[in-house]
């Protein structure tokens, strides 16, 4: 008697064991950091689409908890049913690429290979702007074409970028449904990335500001930390120069030890220094704008 | 030797294709708009109930982001384990059917075939409001009879509906999670509609009003945009008559071309009418209430 | 020909029957309201780690809509794969351990049997306040030794308590990325507590002021209801004395049947007691402190 494994269209599913996932795309790459030994189960991503839980897509948006969100969810689940999607971050500043540029950045390397990040904050929506998908040696991201996935694409390595098409029937303010969370779950379900449109070269080029000990306020988080992208340099006190201020503040390594009512620096969970004040908002006695310059030397 | 495929309790899985997963409730239906045609792998999910992540489950609610959505998710995996769970809305305002019913309507057809939507805004809720579950053409949609599930229910065509017994012991202010979470997880576990409970007949009828080129003001959203249920009819500015307002707006496709400082009617991912004005509220100064009857021509 | 239900390093996913996932911690357990018979799957977890979305963790934090959560999603993803992460609410008031007790507690109980806790309120994060994972008879819990975990533990039968060890490299304020879910992903992975840390004893216990009728305000829900430990005992008026207010308010079954502009009594649906105030705040007309002992009568 015959034992097929596919017989009534059944599938055995592979062991997702960490690291073991590996979209088809990885297969044109030659080498990169990959591993090119063991078992390569992703195949059976590519020859069948949407198997089961095997794929992650981690969204990151500025669409807070709308049902925008909730709809980007749907249209993954039709297109590569089964996908786990998870929230990376959704409450973006309204249009505030670069604060997207930086969650995305310190955030992404916390996820398991070949995630496919879907990234938007698109305030040029529906304008020209280019609509990409991007391999790097690591992971997969999905967005708009102006600066949002920069620092982490180009600091895991570029290995190939495709501009999407934007189907003549898209809302011209909802490409993440329209145009973005497609390309997502059709990454998801193993289609290769030329498939989803023709070479590209990315245009918007967004870079931190960061010379010696001079580096930007990249965010101002939720309780008003200011925070930096210059790191600790084992100093217990710092001299803080932005805009019109010019201080010299303790370093405390928690928010346990920190002074009552006294700004302070302390190392932040990216690895970054940050201006807090203890049990209130640092950025309600320290008002700079975001993006300023900042030395902390 | 004998190849058991279900030797010591396990399972293969099936390939969850796009639109392959047909609930068996669906084999009751005579047609109805499925193909009869293929595999019909759900017949598992009847035979062994809780499947891994065949059957998805999208949340409507106006919980907010409150652990009462976290204990939907526990109550849905104890009776349904590995079940996928989605939020599609939980910003509802409070106890706002029309906004719920909106939301839900415009929301629900980007999910795939066979996604149960679970959804509560429930203001009758512990009174003697029937709570339902319906299965539609393509849909299951599970929540209180106060017109909330109507709009989408109708558009995509009624099929079947069962009144859900309500526990002696249910908390009369929660029946999300003794009633509603529990029908939907048993729909996710394959369970037949005729087993939730006796046939209903729908009795709450909400309906948006819309008459030629009048209709309502469905939706104020967190950024101020006033939605209406009125498509683009292709005009470059539209004469706007609601409440004691009469104007004259421009059109414009995207938000990168607003005027600044001048309210402006758009179409919405929706494919409706919307007045915005850029980078601020439009409801901030026309303050009209929500449900208002609106003339777009 | 042989038959290799292994072969190619595929595998056959067990069925999720409701109740039948056992970790395998379990095996070292004699008894404890466990059932011994019937067939014990988890063991293939223990085996192969990580296969899909057979594990559940549930998320309780003070992180609010943070990336700090996604952060955890992705650490899980990648530490267990396909491990199903839900949240179960990440709106505790920043640093209220008290409060994230009491919605643990009162929601623990409607996950499913092995769910994995992960709950970070944690204002001691680097202090030396221990890190812990503990077994109960059902469940898992992983946190800091503050009291946070104390009432649902406690409650659900504590088994085994082991002290997670602190990378020297863990960022001194985000033991939720470095150490607890971490933790919880090799739970759900099949890792046995034993090979987490040492056994350790519960220091910090939390317990929530109960003596006769008399006991605390544990929450002030987002709506400002004011929400007790007290039971319903049937009364249809309560004696209600918090403070300064000595008052007699009537009882409701329903928010429907509630008296317009009129301080309630209610039950909540963790089944205590509630002060209440229909379509308003009873917080901002009855200012009194969280946690302070209330008599309801």
């Amino acid at each position: 008697m015959p034992c097929d494994p596919l017989h009534s269209f059944s599938y055995r599913i592979n062991i997702p064991q960490p690291g073991a996932f590996r979209h088809p795309a990885r297969r044109k790459s030659a080498g990169g950091g990959e591993s090119s030994s063991g078992p390569r189960p992703a195949r059976h991503l590519h020859t069948f689409p949407g198997v089961i839980g095997l794929a992650l897509i981690a969204i990151l948006s500025d669409f807070g908890q709308t049902e925008y969100v909730g709809i980007l969810r749907g249209v993954i689940q039709r297109l590569a049913p089964g996908t786990t999607v998870t929230d990376l971050y959704n409450e973006v500043r309204p249009q505030s690429i670069r604060e997207g540029a930086w969650v995305l950045y310190t955030a992404y390397r916390y996820f398991p290979e070949d995630t496919i990040f879907l990234c938007v904050v698109d305030p040029g929506v529906g304008s020209d702007r280019q609509a990409l998908a991007i391999r790097t040696r690591r992971y997969f991201f999905v967005g708009p074409d102006n600066g949002l996935l920069f620092p982490a694409v180009t600091e895991d390595g570029l290995k190939e970028a495709v501009q999407l098409p934007i189907p003549p029937d898209a809302a011209p303010t909802f490409h993440a449904r329209d145009v973005f969370a497609p390309a997502a779950a059709r990454l998801a379900a193993g289609t290769p990335m030329n498939e989803l449109g023709p070479s590209a070269e990315i245009k918007a080029r967004l870079r931190f500001h960061k010379k010696g000990r001079e580096g930007e306020i990249v965010r101002v988080d939720r309780f008003g930390n200011i925070i930096t992208n210059l790191p600790h340099i084992g100093k217990d006190s710092y001299h803080v120069i932005v805009e019109g201020y010019r201080r010299t503040l303790p370093f405390v390594r928690t928010y346990a030890e920190a002074p009552r009512g006294r700004l302070f620096v302390t190392e932040g969970s990216a690895g970054t220094l940050e201006i807090s004040l203890r049990n209130r908002s640092a950025w309600s006695v320290m008002d700079v704008p975001l993006g300023s310059k900042i030395t902390i030397e």
